[in-house]
């Protein structure tokens, strides 16, 4: 048992080396649970699943600078170190990996891992500066922790993808493991950036993941897709959502649009809504 | 010692890691030497270097389809892989990993790795597709071998230069070694891409050395950079090259273009020029 005084914290690659190379030469298996903090109840289901799947839990916090856009949140995007500790040295994490951006992106950093295809459509088009980011940055990760596998929530689906893809391309000998989305009572999915909806937002945001059942079920019993997304876009606008990024079906696997009878793929709906200045995502699959 | 008759070859990742895996739990330290094959003395001396430095040295051939630009000579690059390893087993290379294209780029391969800044010019404008392809492929190689260190020639010294900045920024545990530039008797740069020269053309190739060395002593001795460039030039073209796609100094680090008064780095001279069909390129220091 981690005696839940102690979770370590290291802030360098080379103490968090020092920490996961002592534990796989003992012959014990390392899960990495890579976060940006604010750590909610869906990031502490995925220390949970790594618990049950490796010997060893390190999970990350950086709040990577790259994979935000000038205009937005990365200035407000909730910090909560010493709460996260306390989360995961209660979920008896072993080690928390909180590097500074200056260690992660040193003097004259300028290399980019980037996955063409499933970053193309959904968040690459609406944040074009996303995936770039995302991908650069989890390689980085999975190099410095050398994991045997690294669990990433299926609530931003997209991501995962194109994490799969990208480690599956670069030869790193780590497994990816998606996590089922976790949600609140109402069927909200569990994101940092719920913190910032005003209660009369919060109630509309419930919302999201109902007329998203309602548009998976029409197609899953046959229906057309394209008028499945129609009403659920008209249905979204009538709750109060005030914006919509998308909201289609898209081939499971590598996120193409699918033919007129989805005979061609595993659809799955991905949607990207707004209230206020907060942006929401969900998927599902039928 | 290893016995001369038995040089392993291995094509898969699988396989090879299985062979560096098992060296680096004995604690042996292992070396890495990309190539293209074709090999002549140039990299049987990175070879020896690598004897040197590591217990135990692996060589890769893979011609990389995606540093050749459609109209290059991916198709007609010189293969040989018999001679290539009877090479290799004379020099006690412990063992030859030679993927195919499809080993290394399955079925959906997306991805890139990119250096910004170093890779953009010299080579990087006169074959745009080159870097992204060799700062790619490279960063697969070191993450399937995962040696101790990788030993490049400094002919390609700005690929030398994408690698070192690509090998830090990806955080991987890895020292990148340049090994100086093995050259004719004449003072060519061995180069695989030398075979398709003529006797004449042979002959001319060997004044570019001398060229470098006459402009760079110049510049050594407090004269302009942009007369040597001038003068480097016309001397090439009165030799018989046919084309220049630079002649130029930049600073040996991040080939930034220096000020006139080279305060503000270490002049390096980079040449590419062409003799028919043939490219040649070479670079040296004051």
């Amino acid at each position: 048992m981690t005696d839940p005084e102690t979770l370590p914290i290291v802030r360098t690659v080379h103490h968090l080396r020092a920490m996961v190379y002592a534990w796989r030469r003992e012959g014990q298996r390392v899960a990495l649970v890579p976060t940006m903090g604010a750590l909610h109840d869906g990031h502490l289901g995925l220390i949970r699943l790594a618990k049950r799947q490796a010997d060893r839990v390190v999970a990350s916090v950086f709040v990577n600078p790259t994979q935000f856009a000038p205009h937005e949140d990365f200035e407000t995007y909730p910090r909560s170190e010493a709460s996260d500790a306390a989360a995961l040295t209660q979920e008896g994490c072993d080690l928390l990996y909180a590097p500074s951006a200056d260690a992660m992106y040193g003097p004259g950093f300028a290399t980019t891992v980037s996955v063409q295809g499933v970053s193309s459509p959904l968040d690459g088009l609406a944040r074009p500066h996303f995936f770039g980011g995302v991908a650069t940055v989890v390689a980085k990760l999975l190099i410095q922790c050398a994991p045997d596998m690294a669990i990433f929530g299926e609530k931003d689906y997209q991501q995962l993808q194109v994490i799969k893809r990208m480690a599956a391309d670069l030869d790193l000998p780590v497994r990816i493991i998606g996590a089922p989305t976790a949600r609140a009572e109402d069927g909200l999915a569990l994101s940092s950036r719920n913190a910032y909806l005003t209660p009369d937002q919060r109630q509309i945001a419930g919302m999201l993941n109902k007329i998203m059942a309602a548009a998976a079920e029409m197609v899953a019993e046959g229906g057309w897709v394209q008028t499945a997304e129609t009403e659920g876009q008209a249905a979204l606008l009538a709750a109060g959502f005030e914006k919509i990024d998308y909201f289609e079906f898209r081939d499971s696997f590598d996120l193409r649009r699918l033919g007129p009878d989805r005979a061609d793929g595993v659809p799955r709906l991905f949607a990207a809504v707004w209230l206020g200045k907060t942006r929401l995502i969900d998927n599902r699959g039928l």
